[in-house]
This record gives structure tokens, sequence and C-alpha cells, in this order.
């Protein structure tokens, strides 16, 4: 899949992930949305169309949340459509916008992630998480994301003599980076005895050794870089994007996500360049093995590797191949609809070298990846997304 | 916008509408899905990209629909996308289809409406309807759907003089349509006197003046015509697309949604032709005050006189300008996210004079109208779609 070299994230803003019960989806989306316009140097009227991630709906704004939040912004009459692909819902929204102006249907598109996890009771909040595996089938057997990734680890460490150690060690790195991140849902380093310490959830994992769920919203206006000349920083090219589906008919075994190497071999091959050509990645850490594995899909060590990457330091913002400088999700937070724009958000500040003591020094180029919904042992979806400036 | 006049509808297929508490959304989708694979003589692994409209997820699949309903089919590893507008929803499935076939992201993709609105609790349902409003500032005051179109009926009324006998009216030739349907939610005609004795839901709209909740999946396969050589019908041109958002900050008085003009008028642009060489229509006829609205508003008639038009007999399938020719949602029913799709499956039927005792004589060119969600008196999204033979 080609892409228009000239196309490219010309604005970028997001909220503080976190948990703010008091704030509504339109209070999070107006801030996110108002930074990346102003960033572009462009208004609101300059948006000729919107495609926004949103997933769980769990605060009653069930439909169009797009018209319900933008709407006294001044942003309307244009078209606005809501991408639901679960945590690769953001994602799927860039990849969208990208494409309307990249065929003539916009000039100036933006791409919103939104999600509030915050308000609703645990019930609701179980409910809704559960259908993003098959919700007849999996869902009613326990089969839900931490136990998954907890057999995930299980096997990878049964496997590769991958450790506890090592997993956890994900969970450490986040947080430090967090803690450096105005913006992470996490505001504070742990070591690895507070993680260790924390109530176990799906065994071998422990709660940090998860992402929380967290309140957000990030946003990124995408235009060719000629219109947008007041921008107030470079133009970060989109290079290449690629989607797919898990690949249902060939059994796995949770120790890799062959969906991940494919779809970053295709947004490689659109960029014109390789793994090896990519200074830093954001990746789906939604539970730290995850991190782990995604590094040994993405090819960045051999199978198995992936937590001696990490124990050498290769994945720091100074090492060999940094991979979540923003603290990830476990660190940053995720939000679900609102952490595939947010990954492109980092790489934005990043590529732009405004990232401060996280930043990846001299940073021009940088691959994200989403997964989004689980089933029969596969992501349902995968979303990658590659950036240079 | 213009459009690649040799991209088409080459497969369509739909289940029958209705009550299906025993129907779950995969055997729905099965059947429309296959359906429309064997009408386009193309098996599952020739669709490379399919976007899904999926708008209320009442039955705990929450996220991912199209992977959990396509990946029996032998559909899995290509893009899956879920659209959500509203009650819109499937006929952006359908625009970003025909995208995807324009800009060579697919050569055959497949556009999916999908919903299974039976099964969930009253509440449930009610909660989960009044989230296509602002459910925070609308909602919680009871402006529901109902409520809307019942105040645009009795403003109707108080300013054309259309007559509660004239509402009705579409209510009896729905049902009479979709008694003829062998699709349609409803197999039985009524009289006037029926619909009237029908209990009050928004006055002056009854219970039989409101499209039903129904569950059902409709599907169609685009692809440029001349990849589909073993397709059983002819193709069905997609001539032009439009989509916009309301203008909520232009006050509106319910009785005309200034929304539906001006999506018609730049579907038609992109069509190269205008309203008047539009051989039939099918418009989101939710209540039956709207049936009457959108006729004014597409300018079949001059404001106010929808109800006269109806009267004179030139919305039937043998009068001037036929509308909903396929029971419409008051008698073919309203499964939420699949509505859009099943608009142009009536078309592409009609336009192959497939229709049988509701065949359009001659039909040529077809226009499909829905609108989705509703905020401070506007549509919040209004879909259009132009289609010729």
């Amino acid at each position: 899949m080609s892409a228009d070299s000239s196309i490219a994230i010309v604005g970028a803003g997001m909220t503080r992930f976190g948990y703010t019960p008091n704030r509504d989806l339109r209070s999070l989306a107006h801030e996110a949305v108002t930074e990346s316009l102003l960033d572009a140097g462009l208004g609101p009227r300059d948006v000729e169309r919107v495609y926004l991630g949103y997933c769980l709906d769990l605060n009653g704004q069930r439909c169009i949340p797009g018209q319900i939040v933008l709407r006294d912004l001044g942003i309307d009459r244009v078209p606005i459509t809501r991408i639901e692909s679960a945590c690769s819902s953001g994602s799927l929204a860039i990849h969208e916008a990208f494409r309307a102006v990249a065929d003539g249907r916009a000039e100036v598109a933006l791409a919103v992630g939104l999600e509030k996890m915050s308000g609703a009771s645990a019930d609701a909040t179980r409910e809704s998480m559960s259908g993003g595996a098959d919700a007849e089938l999996e869902a009613a057997l326990g089969i839900t994301f931490p136990g998954v990734f907890g057999m995930a680890a299980r096997r990878h460490m049964h496997r590769y003599g991958t450790t506890l150690d090592q997993i956890t060690a994900v969970s450490v790195k986040a947080r430090r980076l967090a803690a450096m991140n105005q913006r992470a849902h996490f505001d504070t380093a742990v070591g690895a005895d507070e993680v260790m310490a924390s109530r176990m959830v799906a065994d071998p994992l422990r709660l940090l050794h998860c992402c929380p769920l967290s309140d957000g919203c990030a946003a990124v206006v995408i235009s060719r870089a000629s219109r947008a000349r007041r921008a107030r920083g470079r133009p970060v090219m989109i290079r290449g994007v690629a989607q797919l589906s898990g690949d249902f008919h060939i059994p796995g075994d949770l120790t890799s996500f062959p969906e991940t190497t494919r779809a970053a071999g295709l947004a490689c091959e659109a960029a014109g360049f390789g793994i090896a050509d990519v200074d830093l990645f954001e990746v789906h850490d939604c539970f730290a093995i995850a991190e782990i594995m995604h590094c040994e899909d993405l090819g960045l060590c051999e199978p198995g590797g992936g937590g001696r990457l990490l124990e050498e330091g290769a994945t720091l913002p100074g090492g060999r191949c940094p991979v979540n400088p923003s603290g990830g999700m476990i660190g940053k937070g995720h939000p679900l609809g609102a952490s595939g724009v947010a990954q492109l958000v980092e790489l934005t500040e990043q590529l732009r070298q405004r990232s401060g003591s996280r930043q990846v020094p001299g940073a021009r180029t940088g691959l994200a990846h989403c997964i989004g919904g689980f089933t029969l042992g596969r992501p349902a979806s995968v979303a990658v997304t590659v950036v240079a400036i």
C-alpha cells in the first residue's frame, strides 16, 4: 500500500490521561482538539472531515460521539465518522483521515481518539470489555484480556525461559518514563518489588503488569504539509499505514502474533525503508508481556529474545531501539479509543525533538503499533503507522 | 465529490428483517454476506476489505463485530472496520467501501450492515437508543427520537396544514408495500383505522406511525464492474455519495432538514444528473412524518406539499416519484446498522427489474437517504447515495 509522502501530521494535541470522573467526553475532546488545531495553526472551520476512534461508550453516549463532542467547538456540517476497532480504534481513525486527504476528499482532516472509562460500574466495565473478544463464545468462558495475556506470559516463560523479572522490568521502565511525561496517567516510578507486591490479576500477571483504565483524548490534524504554513512545528510525514485482521484459521501458541510482523512489513514497505531504519517504536503494551512479544514480532530481536533486549537497555530512549518512550499504556494509561492517536502524538513530539528527558536523540522515523480485540488466540485487528520527519 | 462511474454494486444480499430472538449476529451476517457473494459470483477470499455498519451493540458484542461474525465464513486477515453513525452506519459503510475500491486499496470490498435489537430489555434498549442524541443534555430531558418526530409532526401540521390522515397514509402505504416484500419485518397490510387505533407513542404519532425495532443484516459487494464477470445480475454503478453532519449552529423549526437538500444536491452533482432524473427513492422513514419531510427536502414537491404528493399516489411504485417501494423502515423494519445497506439492496434489485409486484417500472436510477442520530433539532449525520444501471 503506497503512501503519498507529502501527507503529514501538522498538529497534535492530547489531554493528560488519567482518572477524571468529573470530566465529560466533551471536555476531554475540546482540550485535545483545540490543542491540535492551535499546533497546526488552523481553526475549526478549516477541518473538512473527521474520523473519531471511540470504543466502549461506557458513559451514555452510545452513538454519534463525534457530532456531540465537536459541535460546540464549531466543527459541524462536515463528515464526521466514528470508527470502532477495539483498542485500535484510534489508529484506524488516523488511517482513514490519511486516506481522505490522500484521495482528495479533504484538504484538512482531523483524527480524534476518545474514551472515558471512569465513572462506570465495575460490572458494566467488565461486561463491556469482554465485548472485545467473542461475546458469546469466549467472554462466557472467562477468556478475557488479562486471561489471554496471563497465558501468553506463562507460555513465553516456558518456551523461551523468559523470567518474571524481565516481565516486571517492562512495568518498571514504563512507570519510570511515564513519571517524565506530564500527560501520563501515572506520575510516579515504581520498583520491581512494588510491582510484585501488587495483587494477582491473571497468573503470573499482577496489577502493575497491566495497563490502567484511563480517560483521555488525543487528536492529530492531517493535511498536505503545504496546507499548514502557520503550524508551530515541523510536519511529520505519514509514510506508510497497514491494517490487518487476525489470521483466525492458523492456530497460534500465544507467544507471537505473526499479524504484527506482517503489518509492520507492509507499512515499512509503503514507507520505503526497513524496520532497522526506524528510530523509535510505540507498541501496544496492554500487559507487560505484550511489549516483549511485540519487540520479537517486529524483528527488534530474535524470537524469545525480548526479555534480554529489555535487560540490555536497548529499548530505553537512548538505546538501540527505543520502545514506548511515552511510558506506554502501562505508564501513560490506556483510554481505549484514544491510545492509537496518542501514540502518534508521542511520535510527532519525538520527531520534533520536543520530548525533554524522554527524548530519543535525533529521532527521525517512528512506528506505532496497536492491536484491537482478541479472538481464537489471535489479535482481531492490528494497525501499524510509520512516520518520518 | 466526484465518483468513478465504473465502480459498482456487483452483489447484494439480506436477511428478512424481523423479530428473531433465537438468531445471533453471526447467523444473520452469514446469511446476508453469503447471499451477496453468491450474487456477485465471488468467494470469501476475494474480499479484500470490509466496512461494517453496526450501531447499538445491544447483544454483548461491543467491539470488533466484523471479525467475530465474518471469521467463520473465511473472511479474515484483511482490514475489517466497524463504522458507527447511528442509523446511517450502514450508509457510511457503503461509502467507505466505495472509496476503498476507488482509491485502489481493494479490488473487492464488502459493506455490511448489521443489528440485532431483540433480546435486550426495554430499559437497555431505551438507554441505548437515547445515546443517539446528546446523552447528557437531551436524553436526560426526554428528547428522544419519537419525541422529536412527534414535535415535528405537530409543527408540520400547524405550519402547512398537513393532516393526520396524510401522515397515517404513509404507514398504510409502507405496510401495503412491505406485505409484497418477502424480506420485510411486517407481512400484513394495515388500514388507517388500525394505525389510528394503535397506542399513542408521542402525540400525534401512534405505534404504527413508528418503525419497529428489528433484527437483520444486509450486505453489498462493491468492485469495478469488470471484476465480477460471474455476477448473477447487472452491476449497479455507484454514481455519487455525500455525507454531512448537522448544521448545529443554525436553528431549525423541525419541519425541514436542509442537510437532506444539501447532501442530495452534492450526491447528484457527483452523479452528473438532477433529482428529477432519479427514478426511485429510499428515504429514512423512521416515523411517518419523516417521509413527508424528506420528500419536500429532496425537492419532490414544494415545502408543505409532501402530504398531498402522497395522496395523489405520486410516491407509489407506479407514480411520478416512487418513495420507499421496499416498505421503508416502517414496513420493512429498522435494524439500525443494517438499514442503510438494505436501502441499496432494494435499489439494486429495483434497477435489475427484480422487484416483482413492487417493481418501479423501468427504473434506471435510484437515490438512498439515511439520517443518523439527532441533536439540537438537527440530524447528526445525513448520507445520500446515488446509483444507476
